[in-house]
């Protein structure tokens, strides 16, 4: 047996999420069922470095399986292209060694968050940045309030009530905010992510940037580890899993 | 009455094509159904600049109507946004006087064809631009062959054989070709355009770029008058409604 790892790249429009559920459309169903037709209807399971929500999209998603099949890498690929749908591609094929694990050997990931400022939103934006519409964030409060996230914090009030994980202590290492054109693009990077983090920051850092809130309510709602002290989770179609790093 | 001219933008990936056809989803229909109910179920009708397929985008398709209501060319922009799918923006309202008409007062459209070089076709561009592959079209050649069809020609090689229009002589004032990033974008200018007359340009262009086909042999083919002589259309989804001119 042999151990791949790839990396997937994603447009999470007309999936109901990264993980497989009965009868819906996931992106982890969709690559497992390459999986199996390329195996000759063998069961081939797919582990990814964590799941994204309905609408969340991928440039470097990365998973791992095992197989008995011997093909080269670039012949993995390629041959796991044909079978999925267009809106899922494998950018990337490796092998590693069987102590590799998409989700247990990960030592950090890059999301990005995208808001457009454009007047009319656009038709091809629809699905892929948040419209700001008549809002018009005020970037530098926006980083004011971005530096209360990076270091190490407990993050209990910055994810979702449903968060099952026992340990909510997690490392920002960058958070950056950029504008690009009529794009704004929150760029943040860390050990690893609770369930809905991301979008929770997101939306409080647009929550300070409009002037619902202040720069320093952060540091007092991190404190308060409470998510009922916190706004509104950003939209699901701003969010991009950038990057999954490994020690490998 | 009042005449309001619009100016629209679509992600042409859902839709049958512009135009209204039975049990079909066009733009036209959306469009009309939006009108329908801010005139309180009474029939109105848009007239588009022309007609585009099944799949191909715009961004500055131009409409009229004519209504009995009064509202500011900007209310009317937002109320019929409101009303419409998000595929489909209106991005510009005015009033013209009754002589205008979008599809007899044109004097000019631009369109864009655009081709990707990406070595693995993004999920993101699947339905925006046409994925070169293995291809590496060789440009100079392409713009070589471009020149031949600026100027004014008898476009009947260069069109749908079920073209309806009995005169298919046209004027191309402008055909260009661009690499931007990992992009070849070809914008091409003209009085007017036949039916699938950009699509068969550009597929015509692609082959000279790959070698299938002389820059000369574009000149045979507008002689020859003859839509046998001529090779494939290129797909629908890398072509881009950019702009209608008018005198007004």
């Amino acid at each position: 047996m042999k151990r791949v790892k790839a990396k997937v790249s994603y447009d999470g429009t007309d999936y109901a999420g990264y993980q497989s559920q009965p009868n819906m459309r996931t992106v982890q169903s969709v690559i497992d069922k390459a999986l199996v037709k390329l195996h000759k209807d063998k069961t081939v399971y797919s582990v990814a470095s964590g799941r994204t929500d309905a609408g969340v999209h991928a440039f470097g998603q990365v998973i791992h399986f095992d197989t008995p099949l011997d093909l080269p890498p670039d012949r993995w690929r390629m041959a796991l292209n044909v079978l999925l749908p267009k809106d899922v591609r494998i950018v990337e094929v490796e092998f590693v060694d069987e102590e590799f694990h998409a989700r247990y050997s990960a030592t950090g990931k890059t999301y990005m968050y995208k808001w457009s400022s454009s007047e009319i939103q656009s038709p091809f934006e629809r699905n892929y940045a948040v419209h700001l519409g008549k809002w018009k964030p005020d970037i530098e409060r926006m980083r004011e309030a971005a530096q209360y996230f990076i270091g190490t914090h407990d993050f209990t009030s910055f994810c979702s009530s449903k968060t099952a994980t026992a340990n909510k202590v997690r490392t920002v290492r960058e958070l950056t905010l950029v504008e690009q054109g009529e794009e704004l693009i929150m760029t943040i990077e860390g050990d690893g992510f609770l369930y809905n983090m991301v979008r929770t920051i997101a939306g409080m850092l647009f929550a300070v940037g409009i002037g619902w809130n202040e720069p320093l309510d952060m540091k007092e709602m991190l404190e308060a580890k409470d998510r009922k002290k916190v706004g509104k989770t950003a939209p699901a179609h701003g969010l991009y899993l950038m990057n999954v790093t490994y020690n490998h």
